[in-house]
């Protein structure tokens, strides 16, 4: 680090310690802790954390931080899966885990406000009982809204209720001048002036740091049932997927595990899945349109290759079958243990998914790899979890090759580099191939809100 | 227009008119035609007309504007309520309406691409064998959909379909600098950067100039169940409509009109409704899940003071009834031809409706005005379509006032100005207000893209 840069830094440390006495850490334990410690993407930890309590002192640190010229990066929950929560070029990490609080919950209006940094898990917790929920389901309870909302996090119910650019009404964030906006009112709708909401949502803390939502709530389905179906083929696992979205079926969860998959996924959570390409899939509505869904949906998978079709209603059976799915990233860990994973996350549309699949699964297989196939193929959307031995450099290559072949064959058919995790640092190199001209844009933007360079750099551009 | 105005403006036409011989027009009465006519809102006709036909052909236009500094101002279907199409700084309308190609209709992925000049009762008379559809309707099927996109439209369906906000997929558009750039592939979802496509939507043409779209297309319900309830006050009836969207009943539509708008609606369409209150619902899905919310809403209605419901199912008898809801703001200016209409457009949360709609018309009746109220009172939006004489200034002021409380109103419970109009030049007096400091933020993303203000100047700003 350059004297000039470490004058800087210190300085802004004394300013900030003095404004936030006892929240504010240079250990190195709590930094190397704020650093992403998921993917292949080394861990950079920041030089200091702080924990703001208020939008207003979120305001206060930005204003520190652009007078010494401090990089901030925001942190919710650390779950990220492309190095967002990384400080490549030093600076401080903005903890919102203190700003946890539900400001309010509006039955009638079947929304609510609350702090970034409450959890997934806590917010519907705290709804409990007012039979509402908030649907987007990333896969990890401990992803904070605001994170959520950053990384434009979608997940398994998706496909039913939208990902968090449909369910954000109204963000309250502060920008890297220091001044703190709220992006809409509460409106269900406005035509009124730029989308600054959507601007924010998927910005991963480079146009602003969020401080408050203000999110769609859903009322608690009347009827939940699941169904699991088991196919011959990856392909015809898909087919019917697609179909089952063609059709109109109120599927509000269909995913696909491949054979690789479900076998981490019986090991790691003591089931006895047959071991073939399996569509997990639930219908939310009442008891009536739920089973009519489940009997067309039945047919389409029949036509498709599908086994053992079976339906669970009990609340026991469902919670098991989808705790199951979303320890999938996990189940892979435990079964390599000393492997790291990377996490990827193609989409495509609909009607090249299944090829897009099959295409996938014979790449891997082609390249000697252990990649366990999982994905939200109700929206086109799949992961390949990459077991990769960090110190094999031949492997190493092989999955370089096999990713850039996979963003490929996703732009090929008009698809994306990322459905759902972001670009972060992981998926940086792709972005010019996949926005061509459109990247001049958005680094204009960004220019024009954050001139100093101080949000979250080295994040998307 | 000063000197040097006028010189930079004859080398533009100069310019344009080799690039376009026999596609721009300077004759007064095209220009007038051009020109905003449906509001208070006076016309400001351009100096000229071009009528591009590709995406590459709005390129060399926008970069010859730029040389020259030639404000632009696109053109769809000249149907905007807030005067998007005027050129109070002069200039030239870019009139998209020979760009009306379907370029791909994709049954299997629930998407289809056109031009930006395509009118939205075209696109779905060509979408009628597949047995798809495009929802959003705001009410003149003469709307483009380039011009619904550029203002964030919705109207009568939003509260089952959503708005333009939430049907496009993706867009092609050329940029002040005259860059063409696509803002998202064709997946479902993305998490790939900036979120230009929401950018662009509802930017009213002031950040670039959309040439092409990628839009999400709905399956035709199987039935499609309408209802009429007249209820004994406005309170009763927006009370029944919030209650039946809390129910989370399936209705496709849920529009309010008031006891004179139905007896406009009655004098221009020849029908005999009772002069009540009344809502206009109507069903999408399955016969029986259209019979039972038809049954609870029955209900719902019974119980908040709701009289002569009566359901249709016959395409004519909807058809009829449904043409009559979209006439509302001409049935209104042929019962007082004498009179300029004034349409009004806030949206507020759900819960503030029944209030915010009661005191409207309170305040209505107390001004002396005439201003029956129209609204799509599922989304907590509503209409008054004043009837003012442009020649009182007595009501004129009264007319302004009563906009300044609605609006007042509306802001005071979380609300919006505009709801799907946009801000055009008739709502840019209440962007400070709604907006607080989020307007610098927009300010400085027009001045990165748009630094010379050619697109649109005079709009939202």
């Amino acid at each position: 680090m350059g004297s000039d840069r470490q004058d800087r830094l210190e300085r802004f440390l004394c300013a900030a310690t003095a404004f936030l006495p006892n929240r504010l850490s240079t250990a190195e334990a709590v930094c190397r802790h704020h650093a992403n410690g998921v993917t292949l993407v080394a861990p950079e930890p920041p030089s200091a954390v702080v924990w703001p309590e208020t939008t207003e002192e979120v305001a206060h640190i930005v204003r520190l931080a652009g007078e010494h010229a401090i990089p901030l990066i925001a942190f919710g929950g650390g779950t990220s899966l492309e190095g967002h929560v990384n400080a490549p070029l030093g600076g401080v990490s903005v903890d919102l885990s203190r700003m946890d609080a539900v400001l309010a919950v509006r039955p009638d209006d079947l929304d609510c406000t609350v702090q970034a940094g409450i959890t997934l898990e806590r917010l519907n917790a705290e709804l409990r009982a007012t039979g509402l929920f908030f649907p987007v389901d990333p896969g990890s309870g401990l992803a904070t809204l605001g994170g959520m909302a950053s990384t434009r996090a979608s997940g398994t119910t998706t496909v039913r209720y939208g990902s968090m650019r449909d369910n954000v009404i109204s963000l309250t964030a502060v920008l890297a001048s220091g001044s703190i906006i709220r992006t809409a009112r509460r409106a269900r709708k406005s035509a009124a002036g730029y989308d600054l909401t959507h601007l924010l949502v998927g910005a991963e803390g480079t146009l602003g740091i969020i401080t408050e939502l203000t999110l769609k709530l859903h009322g608690v389905p009347d009827t939940v049932m699941c169904a699991l179906a088991g196919f011959d083929s990856l392909d015809g696992a898909c087919r019917a997927s697609t179909l089952a979205i063609q059709a109109g079926l109120a599927v509000a969860r269909i995913e696909l595990l491949d054979c690789k998959q479900i076998q981490c996924v019986n090991a790691a959570s003591g089931l006895a899945m047959a071991e073939r390409p399996t569509l997990f899939v639930e219908f939310h509505g009442s008891a009536p349109a739920c089973r009519a869904d489940f009997e067309t949906f039945t047919e389409i998978a029949r036509d498709e290759g599908g086994h053992d079709l079976a339906s669970a209603t009990s609340e026991d059976e469902r919670r098991r079958l989808w705790k199951a799915r979303h320890d999938a990233l996990w189940s892979v860990k435990t079964m390599w243990p000393g492997r790291q994973v990377i996490v990827t996350d193609i989409a495509v549309p609909l009607s090249a998914l299944a090829a897009c699949v099959s295409e996938t699964a014979a790449d891997i297989a082609a390249s000697n790899l252990i990649a366990p196939i999982v994905g939200h193929v109700g929206d086109g959307n799949f992961h390949a979890i990459v077991a990769v031995d960090p110190d094999d450099g031949d492997e190493r290559q092989r999955v370089e090759a096999f990713l850039q072949r996979l963003v490929a064959r996703a732009h090929a058919v008009d698809g994306t580099a990322t459905g759902e995790h972001g670009i972060g640092q992981g998926k940086k190199a792709y972005m010019a191939a996949e926005h061509g001209p459109a990247i001049d844009a958005m680094r204009a933007i960004k220019g024009a809100l954050d001139p100093l360079g101080i949000l979250n750099p080295g994040k998307i551009f």
